[in-house]
């Protein structure tokens, strides 16, 4: 998501509130919205830095449809009107052809008069968006798109275990993925730090939780692990101190920090994960609380690659499965250097 | 000081530059420039939100001139024009009987062109400023107030350290006491990267001098150790996040939070700070960087007391002296929480 500012507003007193209201047309394996599943027909347009959109990035990579759905990456930043193919050559998506990803959206609705938003899906054949709705996305890649799962794909959302992912998702959602913006765009002194508040009584929650379980629910990486994985890699780089979200850093907290490790060091966590566009990302767009644009050069992240000694909880991240190959080569994020 | 930001321009390409021209009359004790030392007929005027005044606390504390030189204390905002006594009763401080400290300023020059500092020492008989000359003004107090020291006073500036404190304290202040500001007033990523890469440099220096002595110069408490402990003070509540120094936290680096906490825990150190006025000193203050004045409400600062074991490195704080009594009532800080 994001433009996630932009995106919001403010309801009283000072409440940042986000703008959930997306583009909820479904791509199925029975195609009831009019986009069935069908390899090569869709693009996937994300963008590194947003949160957002990394969950779609480690998702598609854990379940291995890399060569049925393609990817366009937008850069860091983004102008008032839209993200941008500003990293692809010439500025303009190879396969979409457009330089903006607000191209796709009018393509479809001519008037839109929301957020142009990362994670989106375009239908190749027509260049119109299908849906930025981010939530239900991941869900449908691993329930929809089943067919084209690789094999030794993990189950991210069994059926068994849903109602309890669910209620996971929400409480995290509302105090943690959500809750760092509602503190770094509160508008009231008051509303930040009910939003702090919240926050931090939650990570105390999720640290309480993960002390006797390796993941989130059940005893392998789920869909829960994806979404909260996200906002962890974000806290130190940025949130702590772009957003305010100061009780502490992620490393200071024992058990979520080699909780966020162990998921860092899992082939399609780590290896969707990019720092540096990360951090440009927010301190460049966000000029509202960061008028300078000026990029803090810490915290040095080579503590990401340190042990992290989860294994001994037990649990397996793949379950059945296996883990992901290397992404290919065009996918590849810069890797971190060791630490010394 | 401060106006911080105020009282500096910027140079080619974008380098924070603090004006240091400050008044340079000074209190002697052959009254010299016509303001002999005298208890009580002056006023040190200050802010405990400032790093630059909070020295003259400190050291007026640990020699004991209390009684001879009374204290003003401005609250931690100011407007464009100047500090004011918005802590006292009415809005005017009770001796000099002004609002603003600009009104001491204007007294003496009535055209006064700078920026209007804390600390600054008035002359009560005629609510004239004599100086806001900081780097000097600790220094007299060690060495033209002797008449007035306590019994057990340290010796802060001893001849025969004197040129090693003073090398000290120049490659701390242009690195570390102005590197900070440096950094968090940057106006290109350029000149921010240099201020961070000298902050952190002179910082990991400092900590290897550290490791193996108890204070920066001698084996006693002087000038030096006050200087560099009111940055550290201000590091993780406001410079960390504020000014984006963020390689890491004080409190990530071991030897320098150890030093800083045995300073915190030191009569004259810990009970001249106050956590709460500096960090809305900065937060409020700079909007042209904290466009919202919200407050970030961590980091917890409770750790400030616990154990640092640096009495191992042997050392005496106070020398042959003694440490100083509890401060007057009326001048204690709000005290911070043990830790849990």
């Amino acid at each position: 998501m994001t433009k996630s500012a932009e995106s919001g507003s403010y309801v009283e007193p000072g409440e940042f509130k986000r703008d959930t209201n997306y583009i909820t047309t479904r791509i199925t394996a029975d195609g009831r919205d009019g986009y069935p599943v069908e390899p090569g027909r869709y693009r996937l347009i994300a963008a590194r830095a947003c949160p957002w959109a990394n969950r779609t990035l480690i998702v598609r990579r854990l379940l291995g449809l890399e060569d049925v759905l393609s990817l366009g990456l937008c850069g860091p930043t983004h102008d008032k009107l839209s993200w941008t193919f500003d990293l692809d050559p010439g500025g303009v998506d190879p396969v979409l052809g457009v330089p903006r990803l607000r191209d796709a959206y009018l393509a479809r609705f001519p008037d839109y008069p929301r957020g142009i938003t990362v994670p989106a899906v375009v239908d190749v054949p027509t260049g119109q968006v299908v849906t930025n709705d981010y939530p239900q996305l991941t869900l449908d890649f691993s329930t929809e798109w089943t067919e084209f799962h690789r094999p030794g794909a993990p189950q991210l959302y069994p059926e068994a275990l849903r109602a309890e992912i669910d209620e996971v998702n929400q409480a995290v959602f509302r105090d943690v993925n959500n809750g760092v913006y509602r503190c770094g765009f509160a508008g009231s002194q008051d509303a930040y730090e009910a939003a702090y508040d919240r926050l931090f009584a939650r990570l105390d929650w999720l640290s309480e939780r993960l002390a006797t379980q390796r993941y989130l629910v059940g005893d392998t990486i789920t869909e829960a692990d994806v979404r909260l994985f996200t906002t962890l890699a974000r806290f130190d780089p940025v949130y702590h101190g772009h957003f305010k979200c100061n009780r502490s850093k992620l490393s200071e907290l024992p058990v979520l920090w080699a909780y966020a490790r162990d998921l860092y060091q899992t082939p399609g966590f780590g290896d969707t994960t990019d720092f540096a566009q990360i951090k440009e990302h927010y301190y460049v767009v966000h000029r509202d609380i960061n008028p300078t644009g000026i990029v803090p050069k810490g915290p040095d992240l080579a503590n990401w690659l340190t042990p992290h000694g989860r294994e001994a909880l037990g649990g397996s991240p793949f379950g059945d499965g296996t883990p992901p190959p290397p992404p290919p080569l065009a996918e590849r994020v810069p890797a971190l250097h060791q630490p010394d």
